[in-house]
């Protein structure tokens, strides 16, 4: 038997465990040109709180009975699809359970010789690619400026600045508490990292950015926003990647320092990772060659077992997670 | 004797006749190099409101005593600098005063013969040179899109529908009142104008825009900008021109739609139109062809004689004023 997770309510501000049901399924059955995935790995990501949302965002939302949305990593169990054989390593679209089986043309070999698995859900998965498009095509820092990236020590956000240290900028994070900015500066080597947590966010910022802000990736929005639009230089840029801290508002943050974007002839615009999907090679590749020299690092926050993917995506809304955030299937 | 209006105060909040003071001065006496203007129209520009805030803004703000900056058409009287004579019609930087006396290279000749001097002031200058930058750069409307704009009436926004037009775009308005409406749509050849004093504006705008929203260009700000960014469509993309609706707010106005950003992947620049400089030529041509070819209508909205100045900047800061806002001087 399958085991799987399914939207039973739209949740209205915060998620709860209520607002998911577990059920088991027969056993999917591969069909012609179909592929049977074992999953290992289920990536949770903050974009997950759009899908559950009745509110219009990039895609088409869970309905309610449907299995939750969600990228995994496995292993090909039965193939019907001459492209694949059983044994080979693959992400896959499947959702929160067990087993997926579908058209071989939605999985993406990937080889783990190398890095473990699960990285093709994190730092070389879908939240690598982001950095690196958000920060390449957007951000676009020179050597030299300063880049201030937002839930730092998240499977995003600890690329970015992993990749503006890679690129010769100076990196400052932002993240919650002192065990994550530690982190971010000793382990993955940014230049600094403020405490949101701590107070005094303005002071803080303007301290680690003593020649202002030149490119800001967004991911949380709201207060940390406004506090870095106020710092931003002259045609600074801002990736608006995550907006978490309104995803579980009832009522959306007003940005007050709009006029930053006037004054200081800022260029702002929102990413999605699809849009670039033409060149994820270039993105995998320049990440892969990052983590195999050692200048790209991660962690990883794992939930043992499916029933365990609502605790695990509440916590990584909530901020509880310390870098990407995974449940272990098997 | 010249005459000349100074800063006396910084307003808080908005603007009054007591934050400017009445100068007599001797008559400037050009140097080597120098050229003496006798000024026939001032331009009064929302963005003077920036000049005279202690806030950081895109330039050096107007000192405490100090001759209000603003940029003038009038005549030369007297020249040290052989690229000028007696009688050639320039525009210049004058600030708020009936003469002016400094260096040639300051000077923009004009030619006046086909169109009125005033002009230079509005669409066929700063203004209008705004205007065409902010759509051609950032907005970059493609034929069938629909662009809004608010502040409809005003020197810039009317220039940015008829450009709309005149490039094969839906264009929308947003003005304050009906006559101004009117006047936009029946004058001007915008599609339709919403009049945001009559409630709705959701509504409203959202019926005028049966396809949604693909370039705005934002002149106003605040609740006005909020609601457009509700409607905006993939990968929009929206100018920020102008905020007039917070410059006299004590406190910002908080905008909560920054979300739409995100979810819609918008681009979001601020502009000023020193930033294309170099292209100056080409817009003053495109903007003189249409103005000659009758694509490029304006109304001028005049305050006489130079002691009336103050009392007409801040009604153009409230909206009282219908069209490109002058002083006439001679």
């Amino acid at each position: 038997m399958n085991k799987r997770i399914v939207l039973a309510s739209y949740p209205e501000g915060w998620v709860s465990e209520a607002n998911f049901r577990a059920e088991t399924a027969p056993m999917p059955k591969p069909a012609a040109g179909e592929v049977l995935v074992k999953n290992h790995w289920l990536s949770l990501d903050p974009y997950m709180r759009g899908r559950i949302s009745q509110q219009k965002s990039y895609v088409k939302g869970v309905e309610i009975g449907e299995v939750m949305s969600g990228e995994t990593a496995g292993e090909v169990v039965e193939s019907k699809d001459p492209k694949f054989k059983p044994g080979d390593k693959v992400t896959a679209p499947s959702g929160w359970q067990l087993y997926w089986s579908g058209k071989g043309d939605l999985l993406t070999k990937v080889d783990a010789s190398k890095v473990p698995l699960s990285y093709f859900l994190g730092c070389l998965g879908m939240p690598g690619r982001t950095a690196y498009f958000g920060m390449k095509e957007i951000c676009a820092p020179k050597p030299g400026e300063t880049v201030v990236v937002s839930a730092a020590s998240g499977a995003v956000g600890s690329v970015v600045g992993q990749l503006a240290k890679a690129w010769g900028c100076r990196a400052v994070g932002i993240a919650g508490g002192k065990a994550k900015c530690d982190y971010v500066v000793k382990d993955l080597g940014f230049d600094a990292c403020i405490d949101y947590k701590a107070g005094n966010l303005l002071d803080n910022i303007k301290a680690a950015c003593p020649k202002g802000v030149d490119a800001c990736f967004e991911n949380v929005g709201g207060e940390i926003l406004d506090t870095v639009l106020r710092l931003m230089n002259l045609r600074g840029r801002i990736t608006v990647c995550g907006l978490i801290s309104d995803y579980n508002a009832k009522e959306p943050y007003g940005v007050k320092m709009f006029r930053s974007i006037l004054v200081n002839r800022l260029k702002v615009q929102g990413m999605i990772v699809f849009d670039w999907v033409q060149r994820y090679p270039e993105a995998n590749q320049a990440l892969l060659d990052l983590v195999v020299s050692g200048k790209l690092k991660t962690r990883e926050s794992v939930v043992e077992g499916l029933e365990n993917a609502p605790k695990g995506l509440i916590g990584l809304l909530k901020g509880e997670n310390f870098g990407k955030q995974l449940v272990k299937l098997a």
